[in-house]
């Protein structure tokens, strides 16, 4: 069979795999040129960046001179056998710009799901290291997400995940499911907030000793979640119970801030998320990160590692075998470090904080109108998600086989106005949502701007879903 | 504990964790200037490209123009969402290159190991839009490597992945090993190579039938295999016969082409190694490519999947659900296209193979003397291996213990020749290696010098290990 005489619509294996789909076509600031069934579509504005990769914006002309200069100083070497000193300069960068003491080290990696496939590998060799090898079980959440290859799948907990059963991580004898902390679904109306973290780190502690602490390895969370539930803050005192708990059974303490870090949501003008929740003294052991690391110029992640888990490297082999052929490029580490550069002498992580604070709120004000099926408005500095129910009082979940979040995306494109609209979980545990995540560089008018539209285009859905008579 | 304090003398995770290692610094051609220990070593020679990662050389200044216009032209997005045109023109042009309907479409990946996790991933959902979930058994070779991701480690068999075994996939139920085709020490002395090859295939088979093969989904060898077993060509009809059993008990015939692939080995002047071995009509159904596809400047890796594949996701559901957000992303894609297009307008991948073969037969020409611990020398085009042995007739391997092939590497870098030394298989199925793989813009005198260096650099440090008394 000789495919290449039919004709053929995309020979690109992703997404609707013989529709190419939309193709952007050319980007400047928060805006893209969009090309839908062969019309250009120009001026969308980009209110998701993707998948919550954009930091500087597109087109951005500083970063073009970090590329042009970066090729031609970079050369590339396999790293675990000659490496470069970029890689060694993002990683000071980033040490130094987390609360003292916190990260020892970082790994430089080209997406976030390698990020967490090596996170997973140092938590393994960190146990050998310390002479524990019966350490080998993972406790992570429901309605989580870590990434798209095996691993990072196997610890995620998802219906998509489903269909990669046999290829998974042992589900029953190493990967263990804990509850996600969603305050807008599961806080009992009887609970404050900090009762609701009490309940779930008191469910875990009991999971825990029901295992064996004695073979727990770790535990993973997303510190804001992002496409998994929807930017669902961590309910006050959470994050402080799960470290205490990693403290009394010895267990490594892993934040997965590939969407929510590298300065997302940081309330200090600087990277971590977790700055919003932890002290420094409380902060993770090993945490991913990704995105906005190369603001969508280069392909890279990263790893960082705390102290605790360098030192007992140092204390044991202190050697890794083995790596990926592009870790710690010397390329996308020196252009990673440009932009980041450029982010902290505009203070765009500081700006972002507050715009996407004020878009949060006016979201807030504007929505919860008895016209719309806006039931949670919720995020954190430049993370937000608006979760669809069908009604709000009762917060029912809209029913998934009509995915409404995916749909809301594609009527939202035709307003001018770029979002992510993820389906709802096929259980009802949590309905669609719209998420955000502008640049950084995003301005109040450019954040009103939005707002508008993302409000009219809510407002005209709902309509429309009135009159189908699902609403 | 403030570890930011300290003297620290690496801040990177990887290798030996506390020393930064050998750094490079610039490139040209196919020379390098390396840091090591504060002094830089200029115009080391570099013949083995990273980890066979160059085509170009380094310092190209076609691509730094190609990165330059990529970088203006490239707007970032999430291509499940919104896809590109460059991540289209650069699959055409791969299958276009390719025999004519041995592929049918791409998925364009960050590294060699989200490749295989994706084809992994691409080989399970086949199974299931055929409605036949129970093909899961996954057969993959003895001595194998696959990358360094969780996914990629499960169908890879060697020391390196032993302390990983709690978070691989299920090694009783799901992925099996078969021998490896390593001609040099396990055909027999009365087979011929044709009759080791059927042997491998009728124990192949056995297997198959043994496991059920209404439950077998895939067999993956890599057509070249690389750092795994140092570029032992399959023997006569081995991949053919491979390639009969997956049409006779209807089987995914999956080759690994990530180091091997993308015009180091290709006898036309084209891309894939399998050419080779095999014809239009025998092509692999999936395959996966990386390394000079960007050529050390992009880090960019595939997935190559056949007609029989895309026709049943076509027939089935036709979409893919999820991807990374570094998918097909079109800076790689526009820069990895350009690369391409200089290879194949200047025939770079005739001049590598024409080159690496005269490399190969002159270093054949002079080891096998009396002076010296070669005990193979084998390869194909632009990939070339030499196996040091205990004893040149016996083939006895040297004692692992010893890490002839590290302190070879370090010992050649020293006379300015940068090459890839591996370590022995702990139970003596392989002694340590040497690997080559040098750029495709490489000259006659340039291999001259390469092989001089080499002999000379082998003969001396033989000559040391006889003094040593451990030869």
């Amino acid at each position: 069979m000789s495919v290449s005489e039919q004709k053929q619509n995309s020979y690109v294996f992703q997404g609707s795999i013989d529709k190419p789909g939309l193709q952007v076509i050319r980007g400047e600031g928060i805006r893209i040129d969009v090309e839908k069934n062969g019309k250009v579509h120009r001026g969308i504005i980009d209110a998701i960046t993707g998948a919550a990769v954009g930091a500087l914006g597109w087109g951005d002309s500083e970063a073009f001179q970090v590329i042009e200069e970066a090729a031609r100083t970079a050369t590339y070497s396999y790293p675990p056998k000659i490496s470069n000193k970029s890689s060694e300069a993002l990683a000071k960068y980033y040490i130094d710009r987390s609360p003292k003491g916190a990260f020892a080290a970082a790994l430089w990696t080209t997406s976030g799901s390698e990020s967490n496939e090596n996170a997973l590998k140092i938590v393994r060799q960190y146990w050998l290291e310390r002479g524990l090898p019966n350490k080998i079980k993972i406790f992570s959440r429901e309605s989580s997400y870590h990434g798209f290859s095996l691993g990072a799948q196997s610890i995620s907990w998802n219906a998509r995940v489903e269909p990669y059963q046999p290829y998974l991580i042992d589900r029953e004898k190493v990967c263990f499911k804990i509850p996600c902390a969603y305050t807008y679904r599961f806080k009992k109306s009887d609970e404050t907030e900090e009762e609701y973290a009490q309940r779930l780190v008191e469910n875990l502690e009991e999971q825990i000793v029901t295992a064996d602490p004695d073979t727990v390895a770790v535990i993973i969370v997303e510190t804001l979640p992002g496409s998994s539930l929807g930017t669902t803050p961590p309910p006050k005192g959470y994050l402080k119970g799960l470290r205490q708990i990693c403290n009394k059974y010895d267990i490594i303490f892993y934040l997965d801030e590939v969407m929510c870090g590298t300065g997302r949501c940081n309330p200090n003008g600087k990277l971590n998320c977790w700055e919003n929740y932890l002290g420094a003294d409380e902060a993770p052991d090993i945490q991913t990160v990704g995105k906005t690391l190369g603001s969508g110029y280069v392909t890279i992640a990263g790893v960082l590692v705390g102290p605790k888990i360098r030192d007992a490297y140092l204390k044991g082999t202190g050697i890794i075998s083995g790596g990926h052929t592009y870790a710690s490029n010397s390329f996308n580490c020196e252009v990673a470090l440009g932009i980041q550069r450029k982010i902290e002498r505009e203070c765009l992580t500081s700006n972002i904080f507050e715009m996407g604070n004020i878009m949060g709120n006016m979201l807030k004000e504007r929505l919860f109108t008895t016209d719309n099926i806006a039931g949670d408005v919720r995020g954190l500095g430049g993370f937000w998600s608006i979760e669809f129910v069908k009604d709000r009082k009762t917060k029912k979940a809209l029913d998934p086989a009509l995915n409404i979040g995916p749909r809301f995306q594609d009527y939202c494109f035709d307003n001018g106005l770029s979002v992510m609209g993820m389906p709802g979980n096929p259980d009802g545990s949590c309905s669609d949502r719209v998420l955000l995540a502008p640049a950084y560089i995003i301005t109040k008018s450019e954040v009103e701007e939005i707002v508008t539209i993302l409000v009219h285009s809510i407002k005209k859905f709902s309509e429309n879903l009135r009159s189908e008579g699902v609403w």
